[in-house]
């Protein structure tokens, strides 16, 4: 091998995926095995070391070919430490020194960071961020997730709760409950948890007539996806469910553009395959309530990894210890 | 002179402070001198480098003293290339090239920023966030201006709109319109023009009895202080609009908590004339807000520097900008 190559791991609340990528973030193999966190975090720790190994089978270069190891993992958590604290969906987890572990068992530099702030690293450093000196990214799913970097530095925060975009607090008067809890929160708007929400709330008013409500009788729910397509398809109570959640997303959007000021911001997730029309909608928001500045210049774009992004973001952490403590020599 | 000096220049709508700072951030003397910008920008500039001599002087120095030197200047700028775009309150300026003709008088390392970046810079430095290693500050007087820093880096941003935490949108349903003609903005609710214009709301109720009402007749008109001073001094009007005033930059704070994650925030500007009561009300209703971690260990108080902040900020970018010439050699 002439470059040095990485490993990064992205474990999830079910499943956990780990690839090779090499100096320049392409991936050379890439791997996804079942968490099972209910089996506890010996297992766990167990299962992320394998998910490491099955990874450089996968690229098929040995684990003495690998330079640095970055690891990436929701919920709350110490980065500095290393340590996983108490996350929800990995339950029973409590308190696993993850990064001393995955050190130990290989024996060369392994990095800790969170997931979301690896997804953006990841972006940034292989997918939609490429060129970009600065990038903040929102992940759209079950909730709203978020990573910043800003030229070198993945914005942990002092005590490892940077950039958790979703909690920003948008809203007073007549605030939503988020699902921390806490009232006004981004989630609780822009989520995809929250898409189905609003149009479950709507449906629900008296002499409501939309297409959505045969979808929500056939499929026995709604999800973000038939309200997307619904709106897609003309349907207007969607339509103006998927106009809100763009406007809300734009206003997380210039949050940050009058806060970090960022070349770009990114949004990942399942809701961007709603595709190019939600993203011309979050724009026109943003054109319309961001300074004439940064709402000239600063892009807004789709993530480009789709789920690499963690597995990616992760080596590159790994990566950026690796040279690290090489400049230190 | 056995450590370095430098000059920081802080430029304002109605006048201009500079002072010598020394390597440790302490001030040696310090002037200030009307801005007078209606007499067009050669004139400003000319009175630029008045200044910066007139504090060389105040501080018993020579110009050939000084190692660097530093300004800061209000309102929309370019801050990479140095220079004034259209500050509202330095009208008629208009692309005022600050930085290089600075620099072509006094032939040393001249460095730019925008003032309230400054301040944040130099409470980092040498005020409140000492020994922080990151923190967020709001400036609260007319508006609500800010600076981000994070170890060695003031957040400036892509496009010089970093930190403008004035401008995060806090309320959707029923927003305030801002100074800056948008709508929703954190200076809309927490400024102290916010105040005397919720104050004045107020009182303009039927059947509203406030201490306000005398003071508003007798003053021609309200000021924050006014209301602060009649809160502390049991007006329950005067009270609720103070209580609101807290709650509202909480939200401000705890959206930073969630975003930036610093060591501290810090309140700086008029306002803190308030007192630590006021402090107390931000602390509690933070807690109530943010995230656990952040809630316990975030620390929140009042800027320490006064008016000299934004001068000795600069002197701190003068200095960083020496530091890192002599690093490169």
């Amino acid at each position: 091998m002439t470059t040095p190559l990485f490993v990064g791991l992205d474990v999830g609340g079910t499943s956990m995926k780990a690839g090779v990528v090499d100096d320049s973030g392409k991936p050379l193999g890439s791997i996804s095995v079942a968490t099972e966190a209910h089996r506890g975090q010996a297992f766990g720790i167990e299962r992320m070391c394998e998910a490491i190994r099955k990874a450089a089978t996968a690229a098929g270069v040995s684990m003495g070919d690998i330079a640095a190891i970055g690891v990436a993992t929701p919920g709350t958590m110490d980065i500095p430490a290393g340590l996983i604290l108490d996350p929800p969906n990995l339950k029973p987890w409590r308190n696993v020194p993850v990064r001393d572990h995955i050190h130990n068992v290989f024996q060369i530099p392994t990095a800790f960071q969170n997931d979301a702030n690896a997804a953006a690293f990841g972006e940034f450093w292989a997918g939609a961020g490429k060129d970009a000196h600065s990038m903040v990214l929102f992940t759209l799913g079950t909730g709203v997730g978020g990573g910043i970097i800003i030229g070198d530095l993945v914005l942990e925060g002092e005590h490892s709760h940077g950039a958790e975009l979703g909690h920003m607090k948008i809203e007073m008067t007549n605030p939503r409950q988020c699902g921390c809890g806490r009232w006004g929160c981004l989630e609780a708007y822009g989520s995809a948890t929250a898409v189905v929400k609003r149009a479950t709330e709507t449906l629900a008013q008296e002499g409501v007539n939309s297409t959505l409500t045969t979808l929500q009788i056939a499929a026995g729910g709604l999800t973000a996806r038939h309200v997307f397509e619904a709106a897609s398809a003309g349907d207007p109570i969607a339509d103006k469910i998927v106009e809100d959640t763009a406007y809300y997303l734009a206003i997380g959007a210039v949050n940050m553009m009058h806060t970090i000021d960022p070349d770009m911001v990114v949004f990942a997730g399942g809701m961007v395959a709603a595709g190019e029309s939600f993203l011309q909608r979050i724009r026109k928001h943003v054109k319309e309530l961001a300074f004439p500045v940064p709402a000239e210049r600063t892009r807004i774009n789709y993530a480009q990894l789709g789920s690499d992004a963690g597995f990616i973001g992760a080596a590159a952490c790994g990566r950026k210890l690796f040279r690290e403590k090489k400049q230190k020599g």
